[in-house]
């Protein structure tokens, strides 16, 4: 029967990171595998009481078919929410809703990639949005990174050398795996670049409005003069990842052609969700919230760098994230983390290792650790155990 | 900048559709051309009771990130339900969750099809699969129908004549555009025609449960006994389409190849709406509420089809269906749908012209009139409208 199947699916790799993610969903594991958000945060009672809300008074609306676009005054009221957090200059018909922003990563895959075209991305880069591109048939490479962001010059080599550079997809805040945040500098570089060889810039924004510390920096959309910049937002980090809600900031032209792909491929996502959250952010004070929120994962954090500073031997590395999810463990370079992963769920320990984040050089010796997910004695024990591992290699 | 797009969205037509039901929007339309639900029959309160009690004890569960298949339970409750109404023999991992049946069509596209690559359709068709379908840049070709369904031999030629059949794709129960229903000898040819060509067979099936008279007809999913079957179905037509919940029944092969699929769009379909549906199912009694759908709709057929009968002249004739949502109006072969809609755009009255409903020849002289979403005085009054403009000609 397979034979059948398209060409890109025949070449779509089983999820290498859905195996260990299996693995991890067993209770007596202590993961630092997956980016799941604290669910002891989730405002339940205040969503039903939303809900409620909604089904009673706008119930016909909530339930019938709409427009791929999304809400109208959802789109107003996330166009609003991110000009104040992000200075930007947003209104309604900037923004398109979408499943989450998975799914404004395969739209824009499907917007912009033909079979063999190239896209550009920090090394290392988010998985899932690998996976969502490759489907397409294109071709990655990544530019060199270092703690400030993708180094100007070996971009603009890229750019200068590499035709049919579709896209540049970066994560500029807090980044997934590395935890590290673009200066500002390096924002304006990869604008001055993208403009001067006209490449549109894909932005990544999931962890944006998770600071725990140090100063606020601008987005690249707030700084785009020239309609370069397709900026992704969700509701994942500072909601709920499960409902699937994001969007999508872009040029009214552009929001219309993502519409087309939205129409064909689910017509809309669900009016009651994104007038669930609506509702929600009318009565109740997301950015209250979203201190919680922040407020824990920088305990988390801090407990983890401490553990790892107390235990891990001087030749393992780590980065300080200032904001976000994750941090990302450098070992050295004659130990392979996927071997230590072997070890280590032998141990009930899990986290992501390193090379599955590389769009083409794979090196070994890296790892994620997540630590928003598990509450601090896990993560004390977890790092414990993990050093242990390590000490014995 | 439209230089830098794909190919597949180059290729993306503006949906003539997407304008006309902009213009049904106005209330002052009486439309007959959207596909929607009666939003008066939504379970609202319902609804609010079930999304309760999911928040307040499952609420961890539901807000956080889940498995791309959906919710095992969940998964379980709609393979007893099309069980139960379509005689199949399913389980849990033949179903995977969609969001909404469009979905499932993109998905069966980009499972299946690269460009060049062929699909066999009904004569009209879902003008929404074919748009889906498009994008993967196949060559749709229509099956001659009649109102037993496609007519054999002229399947049986194509598939002796054609290469690279990837799938033919059918709505054997109450069609889209037409309300037609094969014939239990036209599904059985239908299965011995792919079973001996090896073709994969959609089975798109929205309607199926609203049936208001004659006997029922075994899905072709319930009579395959070589997987040759995907059949999809949505509760968008039985309890409400702003969710956007459907689901894929296939093997559990081919459920783990849209579950890679699923992974890379969007990750999941939002866990609380399945799980808002799901709790639905088991506090409520889904049966007594489709059979409040199928008595309004009843009621509304039986109307417009005497208003016809009363009104419009002995040269237009139109189909009888026998459930859902349509039916499929014929006019002289001398008179063209879409200059007839013009007519009665002006008179605030809308249909869907019929020529967007073909894969490959377009007859110009058909549409399609929904009877669900307009109540009995309007409709009667609807008719009236197209009738006299009719009669003008």
């Amino acid at each position: 029967m397979s034979t059948s199947f398209s060409t890109a699916i025949k070449a779509l790799h089983t999820s290498e990171i859905g195996d260990i993610l299996k693995v991890t969903q067993k209770p007596e594991v202590i993961s630092f595998a997956g980016g799941l958000p604290a669910p002891e945060l989730f405002p339940t009672k205040e969503l039903a009481h939303a809900t409620n809300e909604v089904l009673l008074h706008s119930g016909a609306q909530a339930l019938q078919y709409s427009l791929p676009q999304g809400v109208p005054y959802f789109r107003e009221q996330i166009a609003a929410r991110t000009n104040k957090k992000f200075h930007t200059k947003l209104s309604a018909p900037d923004i398109l809703i979408t499943s989450g922003s998975q799914q404004a990563l395969d739209f824009s895959a499907r917007l912009f990639l033909d079979p063999g075209d190239v896209f550009l991305c920090e090394s290392p880069t988010y998985m899932a949005a690998l996976s969502a591109f490759e489907v397409y048939g294109p071709q990655p490479i990544g530019v060199p990174t270092d703690e400030a962001g993708m180094i100007p010059d070996e971009l603009e080599k890229l750019l200068k050398t590499t035709a049919k550079v579709k896209f540049i997809y970066v994560i500029p805040d807090f980044q997934n795996p590395t935890g590290r945040t673009w200066s500002l500098e390096r924002r304006q570089n990869l604008l001055k670049l993208a403009n001067r060889y006209e490449v549109t810039i894909l932005e990544d924004n999931p962890y944006g409005e998770l600071r725990f510390e140090g100063e606020f920096l601008p987005s690249l959309k707030s700084m785009d003069t020239e309609n370069r910049v397709i900026s992704m937002g969700t509701f994942s980090k500072i909601f709920c990842p499960g409902m699937r809600v994001g969007w999508i900031a872009a040029c009214p032209e552009l929001v219309e052609k993502y519409a087309a792909i939205k129409q064909g491929s689910d017509l809309h996502t669900s009016v009651l969700s994104q007038m669930q959250i609506s509702k929600y952010l009318d009565l109740y004070d997301i950015e209250e919230h979203i201190k919680k929120i922040i407020a824990l994962y920088l305990k988390r954090r801090d407990v983890m760098l401490k553990a790892m500073a107390d235990e891990l031997p001087d030749d393992v590395s780590f980065t300080r994230p200032a904001g976000g999810l994750f941090t990302w463990v450098t070992l050295p370079e004659t130990m392979k983390s996927s071997d230590l992963l072997m070890r280590c769920l032998e141990n009930n320990v899990a986290f992501v290792p390193g090379h599955i984040f590389y769009p083409d050089q794979k090196p070994q010796n890296h790892f994620r650790l997540n630590y928003s997910n598990m509450p601090e004695d896990r993560i004390q024990e977890g790092i414990h155990r993990l050093a242990t591992i390590i000490k014995q290699k």
